[in-house]
């Protein structure tokens, strides 16, 4: 198996190049970088240190778009940000299993993409192709998708505890969703926002409400669970490099009872091995599943009101650590090949 | 005048030993420890570095209570765990005036401090007597009191901004608050999980829902303001010394307009100089108010919903600044006397 | 008395609009900012929270230079780049007293400062008229001077143990000095490794031995305490936002004793309100003199080699809050006014 | 091959059950705690959140040393405090590999040790027998060892660079060694210099010049390569979880090029795949090494002067990767194996 990973250089892309460095089953990997493309890959990511093997067919360095396509890989990462990667991606559609980690081709509705993305989708003839990658919803699909769009990591960290749930279960009323996120999840930009200094010793809110663009595939997915979802989603930055916790208040027609919930997840989740529901014992925390693809998922409920927690790396099970979960399971390759079930210390 | 502070070698105590000997009224400091009576204070707090001139009637030592008693402080601040302040400070009461920090007289009602505490309020006799040290709200009693409740960090960063909201707009449902704060927040107590390996590069929730002690206080507050509140309050630890962030999110009967909230809350704080109403401008961030005894308030509508968002200092508004604010305001000093407005960089 | 900040939306020019807004000398604040002149202070610092009074004259707005210039400020502090600063200053030389933050006036042989700055000294001719602004050691000079040369904080550091010492004991073989800073000393750039996640959990020298600017600088001094020093000056980067911590090793030629040392810095330092001098107890940590313009100092002596450590905040004693002392000095005022001794929590 | 892990509940011990359980050598792992026996690994160590396979023999929980003795372990990781380790593993040293994270048997001389540690070793009896793991320098001995002392994590990292130049090149004078530490490295203990808030925006150093215990560790294998040094090292906590950089000082008889050391170290080290020579260029930072087993090299020459930088992650080859290296290398496995030579982003 050959992979190429466009956009290498990134944070997701540095970390799927560790992974598939890794993975049993990749034989080849090609780091793609347009603005890097003859560099080695060592020289602008120093934690790599010695050249990896698998890189070999490179030579150890950056490839342009170009390049990967003559050598024809069998899957194709595209780390690149959003809007920009249906079009890069163009090459390797119809040769290629893509999995899209950009948000280009994650919502269905034209319409709802334009509202959270100011125009509308780069590839809408894709978009019936496109499978959401979610594996623990979506396998079935994924096992026979040419096209995956990898799902954020804030929808991600929302879905999985609720989706189940909300299926099952009627409610009432609003979802309410706080996030709390780590700084690489706004990626490698050299804002002032993101410099050390700013971040450091400091938390808060942005784009609170609807405001912030992995509402709309939230609620994308949870509406497929229930209709009639309404979430008011508010992230916020906390001073940790990688890292999400997630907290929805839920309010249900009836009470229900720590059994229902556990019995409901547990049924549902039977054959993900990346979930792992904590339930009404420890409370996540984002150090749990540090490096882990794991998403762990806690509850307590009041009355008719449940307020679920769950953590995931946000780049990891929000990001490459999924992409590769993906392949995987698109391939047939068990589908914890390559990835870390235990968090770091 | 002559200011005691009993528990001066906690993180709160601590803070009072620096914004005392930096106020302007304030002419001797009594530091009080009953662990630590004889030591030099700069033994014990090295960041004092060099004798404090107004504990120099202690020999800048810490003293005993016995010894505190003695000296006949005008103002007492008790810096104490909750359950033990107001035992210590028993022999205050009648002679001074006592600013305590704990939760000891914050909550009226007997049953409700049980459910939070677990045991009957420890001086059911003076809660009568004990005013809501929340100065925005209660100035004109706290003018006259001899004893002041000092309110938890959690409660006046979530009261502030929709105590006059809630006066004015009827909401409907739960009020759904989720919090982010330092760990000093936790105060100076040995525990694993406040070790920096456990909650560095970490965050998450802990005691969600219904299940921090706080949420009873914030609910008596709100409940003035407004029968029939019903808090789904949700704190969170995150990788910062000091700083708190509180994001609410209200659903009201009828939509209110930026308008309508900005003006209410200047008329509710046109002579509260701590309040900062940054509206639907800037989100605030708890950099902005390190150091501060400020509290920034800013809020984003959609439709019936409101998210409200307000930071302080957890150290400061939200508990040793305010402390000095009610010593302010009690003694008829200028309210910002010793205090900063502006934040650290 | 009316004071201009050049450079006031940086990380010193911040502190210094603080620490002058705070001083009981100072009438009026200029805040001086080329590049957002017309701009309100706190759109851009949201720290400050509500305008400062002491800005009312500039309408709590940035100014140009130019505006600057015509409001004739009696001091101006600039908070500038190395080699820009004596150029932007040049309208001021005449008509106030100028201390300057930057390098440009702080090397008086321009060979070494041509090989630091790789460019002659801007303005030669001044050299002679600065004075450098080392309070604790040209404090007679620094009444006079019209021109102060603010030092940077690694010599401030790394000269305040050494100075008097090396005066007084004779060395040999070169000196080994270790520092730590926090990215805050690197300034408000937009780099790559200045951002949050190439900073956080990461550390390690740069520039090491003879290579980073400051090392003439120390040099510079140190030579004037003893001849023929030879610095090797290693700075190391350190996730916090401010600090500094330095270790330095001398060899002596022969053996000295705690109370030579402690004896020989109370000497020198008996008038100088900000050194704390914590001998061979306990060991100096940045968090001591945090917020404060204090220098700690302590040592160990091992036979004839003795390791000296030393800690500052690098924008209080090690930039602004030693800009703040040196006008103080200039112009008579009380050494610490507006200045504090007290590190914070 | 079964592996037991002694102290598998500290963050040595933890990081070893993580690196056990991916090995491909290892079947059965073995967690041993005498204060946790009978408890789920996962109860106390919720980052692993599934049951680890491997551990399955002792029913995923950690036994006590009585039934890991029963159990008949290959190979034991004793991760265990100075002064307890070889008392503990007694039951082990006739019947297994025991590979010794403590310092119990890294120091040869008695007098030495009695220095450092305050008595006697505690199983003098077995020194001879113990071979001291750093593998670069003994893999020869560490082949046929039935006791192997794992090397400290400040010896490990200042040794690398030194040894081989040191036992080639004739130098003159003290080496002055500074270093900075991750707090891990401090174990997992409820001190109050430990706790977040006294860390976290705080560094400093600590047990300077020949305090520091691990001085006459560097010492003993530094003389093997040249007589006569003289160390002075000073360790730095530094606000990190994990990670260590190494600055070294030391002046040469001549002057030496970069060639002459690049050629020396990649010569010693050219069948050690941990190790990688970034000379000239680069200089080594700790986030570079983070998660891997790798050590990076660095210098800088100033005539006879050469600072030497080098950085490892004190968890990985700083204790529990070098302890599975050298089981590795002792049992005849693949060096690398179960061990990651790329760090993390």
């Amino acid at each position: 198996m050959k992979a190429a990973i466009i956009g290498a250089s990134g944070y997701t892309g540095q970390i799927l190049l560790r992974l598939l460095e890794n993975h049993p089953k990749i034989k080849t990997v090609i780091p793609v970088s347009s603005t890097k493309a003859g560099t080695p890959v060592t020289d602008t990511d120093a934690a790599i240190g010695k050249p990896m093997k698998k890189t070999a067919e490179t030579d150890y360095r950056y490839v342009s778009v170009q390049t990967a396509t003559e050598m024809k890989p069998d899957v194709v990462f595209a780390a690149l940000p959003h809007l920009k990667s249906a079009e890069v991606c163009a090459p390797f559609f119809d040769n290629a299993v893509v999995i899209d980690l950009s948000a280009d081709f994650r919502i269905k509705d034209r319409n709802v993409f334009k509202e959270a993305y100011g125009q509308e989708p780069p590839r809408p003839d894709l978009l019936d192709r496109a499978v959401f990658g979610l594996v623990e919803v979506y396998k079935k699909e994924i096992k026979k998708a040419s096209l995956i769009a990898n799902p954020g990591c804030y929808p991600t960290c929302t879905t999985l505890p609720l989706y189940p749930i909300l299926k099952k279960f009627k409610h009432t009323g609003p979802i309410v969703v706080n996030a709390l996120s780590g700084i690489s999840g706004a990626g490698k930009n050299l804002k002032e926002n993101l410099m050390y200094c700013q971040r450091d010793e400091n938390c808060g809110a942005y784009n609170p409400g609807k405001l912030h663009r992995h509402t709309q595939e939230i609620e994308q997915e949870l509406n497929k669970a229930r209709c009639g979802t309404d979430i008011f989603f508010t992230p916020h930055l906390v001073p940790l490099k990688r890292g999400m916790a997630v907290t929805s208040f839920v309010s249900f027609k009836k009470e229900l009872t720590d059994e229902m919930i556990e019995s409901t997840l547990n049924r549902f989740y039977k054959n993900s091995p990346f979930i792992n529901i904590v339930g009404n014992g420890r409370i996540p925390e984002t150090a749990d599943v540090l490096g882990s693809n794991r998403c762990d998922i806690g509850w307590r409920i009041f009355g008719k009101q449940v307020i679920f927690m769950s953590v995931i790396d946000n780049l990891m099970k929000g990001a490459s650590g999924q992409a590769v979960q993906n392949m995987n399971v698109r391939f047939g390759f068990k589908e914890t090949a390559g990835l870390n079930i235990f968090g770091e210390l």
